[in-house]
């Protein structure tokens, strides 16, 4: 026998668990991580490697514990892409969005209060409820994957949680949430007790619609959080955001690590932002890519959830684990969410998508006869 | 009025605080927060730049989670300079040693559970406890800032906490702590509970002694926790890690966020750990610098504590907060730690140093008249 976690006097909770993670396979055509299939243009690179050298020279002093500089170009963006102004005190930056979920829940959240989200979604949000000891309300949605707002409304004033997360395109369905089912959510939440409502915005760059930013004004508990993971082409650099009234950023610096976030992240976000242009062209040649998926899934027989994402939701499939695994065996990677009947596959470039397509139209003959 | 933070629906134990943090006040010589005075070596700053120019053209995809290069690098510099074999399974990283104290603490104490250290020490171990939901227990110290041994037994006896910390060297006294101490807790917190030991070895590089790695043998409840913001000039990098059984290594990866440290800041920290005989070549120069500081600081007349840091704990003083001003007042910026009657000064270069020893014997001249 080895001495094993369950040997250690870890909490409960925490026992016959395992880390969470898609499996990262070694496949020809990955599309299961929602990365963006472009990697940074070779100017930012170099801009990267310059800011970098400049931050390196530095090193031995702890960075910007508040990060201002890159809160002002985080805000400047947020401001120049929605019309909504937004400045330095709105924005609060941390090492991926995941902390700054963890952030907001260690802030507004733990023992003894709980937090609410709309499932299937992202599944992060429970996890890191669990992980900071906030107990997980799993809220409904309809069969198309939308949010029933009466039953959420209902399930908001019998639960009184004091967080609500919203995402919006929702992961793994692809799902927009339209701004007055936010608005609606916002008075239940608000009339069942103050509390916070999270609008998670990770995809939204790829959105047919517009950012939900604008609901900010004059919501003081309302949240929008934001990630440098898809629409930046920067899912190793581990750069989330949030946008918020000037007091929740004050209220997250309570809970913050000191100087959580490293001068090498802060240098990398600054030179990416100074690409945003080139890098929103990918998301447009994304976002046409993303939609001949849905025509040509539809076209093979398939259900696709209407996406407003880098990703689409397909099925039905009697045995999705089974169908994952024949789609890999042709050397493309998708995501087994575990919605029963359905799997994910991320936008790529346009040959990995057609090597998803062969795929998948093989794989539909073969289950077809 | 303004809205604020107690506007906002905030757990009830954040009203009223403010976050932590030293003051960050522009001015010549700032020995305040135990900072290498070294910049890294010009050949180490572009080695980083080349690596994560490297790094940054895969930046579209996530970072490896596990962060196994760097993890091997680790404990290879670990076995190297304790002479006690360690692997990848034994180290795990994160952002800084609080994320890994933070890791530590969701893992083994959390609601319901409590730690202990003893006081005063590093006073992130009790915020990050009261920021992961964990009850903290204050241990008792001698008058010359070692630990009490019988007392601190009789301490985890009584309150039979989950989780022990002992920093070694302590911050912010210097004082090192033997290994026989390290044994008795280790000891009496097991025979308390199966509880874990956590030994903070962030400042080990500048000790008189040895790492106290090597009682890791046999004991599975055992961490060394450790960063290179110190020894290796890099409190920009935020980049902590722990040694311990692979079952620990594996615990913490039940409540790490997935990915979450990023691609620039494991080619950085692999950059560096190329460069490990340089930068241990300034932490020999810091050894003797701080050694001079305590023989002058002694001949000027103030009381000190033995330091085995890059720091030196300095007294009495009848009003340490206005000898914090004074010193100020003569542009060199030390710490007050909150310690009633002593200040801490980080050792600098000479000319610091110098310059930290010219106002404190102006002040002290000040004060005698």
């Amino acid at each position: 026998m080895t001495f094993g976690i369950d040997d250690l006097p870890v909490r409960d909770e925490l026992r016959g668990k395992s880390p969470y993670g898609a499996p990262q396979l070694d496949v020809p055509v990955r599309l299961n991580t929602n990365e963006n299939p472009y990697p940074l243009p070779e100017a930012l690179v170099e801009r990267i490697a310059e800011r970098v050298r400049e931050a390196a020279r530095d090193l031995n002093r702890y960075p910007d514990r508040d990060a201002v500089e890159l809160r002002a170009g985080l805000a400047r963006y947020l401001t120049d892409t929605s019309g909504h102004p937004l400045d330095v005190s709105n924005v609060w930056a941390a090492n991926g969005s995941n902390e700054v979920i963890q952030q907001l829940l260690q802030t507004f959240g733990g023992p003894g209060r709980t937090a609410i989200g709309f499932e299937p979604s992202y599944s992060m949000h429970g996890l890191i409820a669990r992980g900071t000891g906030t107990g997980w309300i799993s809220g409904p949605r309809h069969e198309d994957f939308t949010i029933d707002v009466p039953a959420a409304a209902r399930a908001i004033a019998e639960h009184r949680p004091d967080v609500v997360f919203v995402t919006t395109p929702n992961n793994p369905t692809g799902t927009a949430v339209p701004a007055e089912t936010v608005l609606a959510l916002y008075e239940a939440a608000q009339a069942a007790k103050p509390s916070m409502v999270v609008v998670d915005e990770a995809y939204i760059e790829f959105s047919h619609g517009a950012s939900l930013l604008p609901l900010l004004d004059g919501r003081p508990n309302l949240v929008v959080s934001r990630t440098m993971s898809k629409a930046f082409g920067a899912a190793g650099l581990r750069l989330g955001y949030l946008a918020a009234h000037p007091a929740v950023v004050d209220a997250v610096q309570l809970v913050r690590l000191p100087y959580h976030l490293s001068a090498v992240t802060q240098a990398t976000a600054l030179a990416a932002l100074e690409h945003t242009d080139t890098l929103l062209k990918y998301v447009e040649q994304l976002k046409t890519e993303r939609d001949r998926l849905v025509a040509e899934l539809r076209a093979v027989g398939y259900e696709v959830t209407e996406s407003d994402a880098n990703f689409v939701q397909f099925g039905r499939f009697a045995d999705s684990h089974e169908t994952w695994r024949k789609i890999l065996d042709r050397g493309v990677l998708v995501r087994d969410n575990g919605v029963p009947g359905w799997l994910r596959v991320t936008a790529g470039t346009p040959e990995e998508n057609d090597a998803f397509l062969d795929a998948v139209r093989e794989v539909k003959k073969e289950q077809s006869t």
